[in-house]
């Protein structure tokens, strides 16, 4: 089913209701008053067997009596009759369906039985559901809206650049509300629901293909199609069309209300914001978040920087803003002694380092905005200047005629107004691009927001992964130890020297290979806790006692478990020195395997140091992710430690990247741990390792063949 | 001076204006207008040279000519007048003058000088200064209104529990708008400026004391007087007035700002939030937070708990303010099943877990939200309970029928609507009580201060710390680490057994005292990196080596730095194990000596995971206080170590607190690193240690005699 059904879902040529109600305030009702009021451009058909007019247009006993083609049916029935419903529509070869009912599969196994067959219907019509269980959708073009929501009456639509969809009904009624209250014009709008069919992520990617969608508004609870989504956000980012995401569920307690609520199995919160990170979307923490950022996005302005400039009449509120962009991580840089210089000259007393303090008398003299703010435009190197003002008052005429000056001038500086004011003012500043958020804390959010999607854009599409010729798969059976890190050691992830020993005197033999002193450990997968029943001998130090070892270690095994399985005794070399880290992979359901990387001991353990990234990367992304851990300076070299061999870490980083994606299918998690990294020009390697496959794997694990 | 005289400064019974000007929209017009428009209760004398009336008002030629007594004067003047004038004030009488002018500290030395010159002749006459370079103060229960900014005129005051004080005069405007554009009336507000005496830290001694303040608004840059601000906080804590600050120049960006803007000196930002934790006063850092919690605070409802209750209309919204709460660490604790069921009964697909979702039918069925609000408050055992409901719409009547019956049932439920509604509407609800904060995510946040609030006032005020009889002063003169040791340890604050020795054989014999192996180390206060020179020696054997030690040290120093004033060698015993901490003190210029207590190693280094108190404190105070950093697990017996004997550090940390608090005007800072932990039972001492006086420190260290 290709993606372009949702142009007919969102632009249909005729929609029929079932359950159409005479009465405009009902659930059944609103929809035909809106289409009525909207002054869709199509035949509408309400369908109702009790009434032959409903809202003055005349009613129809079934959908099959409709005589036309319908293009959208919507669904406001009882969840009882909701099936024989989409039967109906399939017959009529209805093309999408939007289903307001709810009682499906929020509701538990029987509802969810339920849903499937709607699925199974629709699916072999070709038909689209939308729901059930929601809100509706709207496409303010084309003057179709399909929903029981009242703020589309209250709120009349204004089309702009904005599309919305919410997984949430009522969340996408407040959505549209609030973007409303904060001028923001909407274009296209969807409620999913309990994603029976049509998802967030297919709206996201329809609304990326909309010429006119300019920005993007998502909210979401769960994602079961991670690889959807995943496109949805490549393509936006390709196209630089800004998303701004809000993903709840990320308590625990937000997660089980998600789950009551509308059938939602929530991810890990943090792989959502790796995925987000990944594709240059925005994501929003608060209901004023999800909206300054989305309205400053239209802006359509993305400075790929880092510097703030600051004008105020308030010396106070510029030191506020400061440190906010501090704590944001912006750089509120210091204008140039020269262009100060300019700035004493019409203003004695001001502030000119950045923040700008052009004091009260700006109130009076109003070429001093128009005069500092070229300066710092032209020579303060700013990506965006932030002007605040409190209120506009008196001075607004002379505001007007200043600030349009600097916009002619420069037409494509970013702006932030911080200012108070009316309606009419707000439209003639909007109409010059000027950005406005009263707020000033908020204001400095916005510019923190509009340079981190600038960076993101700018920032080089990262080098593939290293290439993969046929791989070669290796038929396995159980994974001890000793396996994995073969199976590891193959897909370029370099382990520790170590030797398998079935006997006593093969043991004494690969110890002496090895050299000495070496360590014994058990091998058994059936032996959780080697060490608690001693089954690990440190510094073994010659050939006669690693013989004994083997035995000790065969004895202690069967007098602790006598039925455990014991698949060897393995001997590795003592090792001093180096940089423990911990490798991992996890597979998200949604997203795939994640690769995740910390430093051992305190770090992982007792302060969750941790980072991660989705797989495959190479070797520059595995580069990046060893610095954003805390302890990444002890790799560095810190406290006058010695540097340790960070290529090879990151080479085998991204190795394992590889093969947790290529096996995706099969491997449920992998975790590495100790990694040891050794002195620069040493190397690095997996001392000891555990693969957990997924239930259903088939033992073949694909090792790229390098 | 007491504080008392602030009460005339507020509350004049006559005001002149220096500086009177018959244009209302001037600086020295806009004070008479505002006294005139809001019927200032008696007289008031414009004074300008230049004309025999002002705006309606018989003006005269000098405050000299005036014949009744003059409470209050404003000058409104030229900074080269302003001298003149607060001379020809302190010949009146005057009680109180407030200073709009600008020029002075804020402009450099020569600034400063004629800014002190006024101080000094306003303390000879009694009289109290506001500013300069400030924006005026107002009474609004007084028709007080002195100042030249506009707003109040634009938004008329209405009386309420809040008053405000501001060091930036431009945010003291900001803040009265604001205030009344989110309904907070207020009471008393002032703007400080240069603060060449009134002090923002005066008004907030003031506001505890005003009987009808209960919410005080304080912004502030800089404290000079610590310990003034510490009484106003620690009254407003004891008096249950609620203060939310906003401090300023907590960036190193807006502390240069702060400077060139009012003459402040900002303190260190992190000690400015231990003062604030201490006496139980709320930091915001965005207006949204400042003018949110303000309002929220009005309330007088502060529950000393965690659990949060939330209703909403829109299950998704529910999700979302879990997230926010939990993220806030706050408690969405589950409803009882009993309760669950009882909502059940009225809604059958609600979620009611907590969020309770009652869905859309909640707006059909009004009595449905009351039904559950009851079960909630009385089942729940929540501290604040959020109802969410979006825009009240249709509803409206049935809602506030509805929730006048939960209010009369539930007096002092702490409850927070978070809705969209009119004004008339808002103050309906707003007479009951409830708090009104529409959006969602900024209602959980108020909820969540409520309760830190509640939880500070709760909480018993700790014990004193270790009584003190006579102190016992140690003269000294330079410090070395053997000397200050010896000075800790008189304080109560353990330290390694160790001897100075100052001769070959007084080493061997102290080496064998202590008992072998031994540690040997130069001590010299000339000598900053001993290590790097080779002044140390680990693991000396025996009373021979010991001896040899000496003398091979002795010539080191003597060879790297041969003008050095070496004062021996400290001999130590090696010892291994226990946990390295540091304890430190460093003098704050307005809060006074604060102790501060990390993890050694990677902890304070890598992580800068340190945490601190004022001094002094108990040994409870101690305990809480190792709680706080991110390592102490490490001091609990984290992965299988042994516990570390935490009480004796306690011990050792208010020891050092009371040593510090004593000798407050001696000490810059003190260094303890390591101060080493052993197991528990076994104690702990200080190994290495530094105190660095205070420049014009008498050399008499003051220490407990316990």
């Amino acid at each position: 089913m290709s993606e372009n059904s949702l142009e007919t879902m969102f632009r249909p040529k005729s929609v029929a209701i079932l359950g159409a109600s005479s009465d405009e305030n009902k659930i059944g009702g609103r929809p035909v008053r809106y289409l009525k009021h909207y002054a869709f451009d199509g035949p509408i058909y309400p369908i109702n067997p009790n009434h032959p007019e409903i809202q003055g247009l005349p009613a129809y006993k079934s959908i099959l009596d409709v005589e036309g083609p319908v293009d959208l049916a919507l669904i406001a029935l009882p969840s009882a009759a909701v099936l024989q419903a989409i039967r109906e529509c399939a017959e009529k070869a209805v093309k999408a369906v939007v289903i307001f009912s709810s009682g499906f599969a929020e509701t538990g196994d029987e509802g969810r039985e339920v849903q499937l067959e709607l699925r199974r219907i629709a699916d072999d019509a070709g038909m689209r559901i939308v729901g059930p269980n929601c809100m509706g959708i709207a496409a303010f073009d084309h003057n179709m809206i399909i929903t029981f929501g009242v703020s589309m009456l209250n709120l009349p639509p204004e089309l702009g650049p904005v599309s919305i969809v919410s997984q949430s009904g009522a969340y996408g009624g407040v959505a549209y509300a609030e973007a409303r209250h904060r001028h923001l014009g909407v274009r296209l709008w969807a409620t999913t629901g309990n994603e029976s069919d049509v998802s967030v992520a297919d709206c996201l990617n329809y609304y990326v293909e909309d010429p006119e969608t300019k920005v993007i508004l998502m909210y979401f609870e769960a994602s079961r199609d991670g690889a959807k989504l995943m496109a949805g956000l490549e393509a936006a980012k390709k196209a630089r069309k800004p998303v701004v995401a809000m993903k709840v569920g990320s308590s625990d307690v937000g997660a089980e209300a998600a789950l009551s609520h509308t059938d939602s199995l929530a991810g890990s919160d943090s792989v959502v914001d790796t995925v987000l990170e990944k594709y240059n979307a925005y994501r929003a923490y608060t209901m004023d978040e999800f909206f300054d950022i989305g309205y400053a996005f239209t802006s359509g302005l993305f400075p790929a920087g880092n510097r703030v400039g600051i004008v105020t009449i308030s010396g106070g509120v510029g030191v506020l803003m400061s440190d906010y962009a501090d704590k944001l991580g912006l750089d509120v840089a210091r204008l140039p002694e020269t262009a100060q210089a300019k700035i004493r000259q019409v203003i004695p007393f001001a502030g000119t380092r950045n923040p700008v303090d052009i004091t009260g008398q700006a109130v009076n003299q109003h070429e001093i905005l128009e005069h500092c703010l070229n300066i710092m435009i032209e020579e303060g190197g700013y990506d965006v200047v932030i002007v605040y003002f409190a209120g506009m008052t008196s001075m607004e005429f002379l505001l007007k005629t200043g600030l349009t000056r600097v916009r002619e001038k420069h037409p494509t500086a970013a702006i932030i107004l911080s200012v108070t004011m009316e309606e009419e003012t707000w439209k003639f500043f909007d109409d010059l691009n000027f950005l406005i958020i009263p707020d000033p804390t908020r204001a400095v959010r916005a510019a923190a927001a509009l340079m981190q999607m600038g960076r993101g854009y700018a920032k080089a599409e990262p080098p593939a992964p290293p290439a993969l010729p046929a791989p070669v798969c290796v038929p396995t059976a159980m994974l001890n130890e000793v396996e994995a890190k073969l199976i590891l050691a193959k897909a370029g992830v370099p382990v520790v020297d170590e030797r398998l020993a079935t006997a006593a005197d093969e043991a004494g033999l690969s110890a002496a290979e090895i050299g000495f002193p070496v360590a014994m450990k058990l091998v058994s997968t059936d032996i959780l806790h080697k060490s608690e029943i001693g089954g690990v001998l440190l510094n073994v130090t010659d050939e006669a006692a690693a013989r004994e070892g083997y035995t000790t270690l065969i004895e202690r095994a069967k007098a602790a478990q006598p039925d455990a399985e014991v698949d060897g005794i393995v001997v590795a070399p003592m090792i001093s020195g180096g940089v423990e880290t911990i490798l991992g992979v996890k597979a998200d359901p949604a997203f795939g395997p994640v690769v995740v990387f910390g430093l051992g001991g305190i770090f992982v353990e007792l302060l969750g140091d941790v980072t991660q990234r989705l797989a495959p990367f190479g070797v520059e992304e595995a580069h990046e992710m060893m610095r954003e851990v805390k302890g990444f300076p002890l790799l560095d070299g810190a406290r006058g430690a010695e540097p340790a061999d960070i290529d090879a870490l990151a080479e085998a980083l991204s190795r394992l990247s590889v093969f947790a994606h290529e096996n995706a299918h099969r491997i449920e998690s992998i975790d590495i741990n100790p990694f040891l990294v050794l002195p620069k020009g040493n190397g690095a390697f997996a001392v000891d390792a555990l693969i957990v496959p997924k239930k259903n794997c088939d033992g073949n694990w694909c090792v790229p063949n390098h």
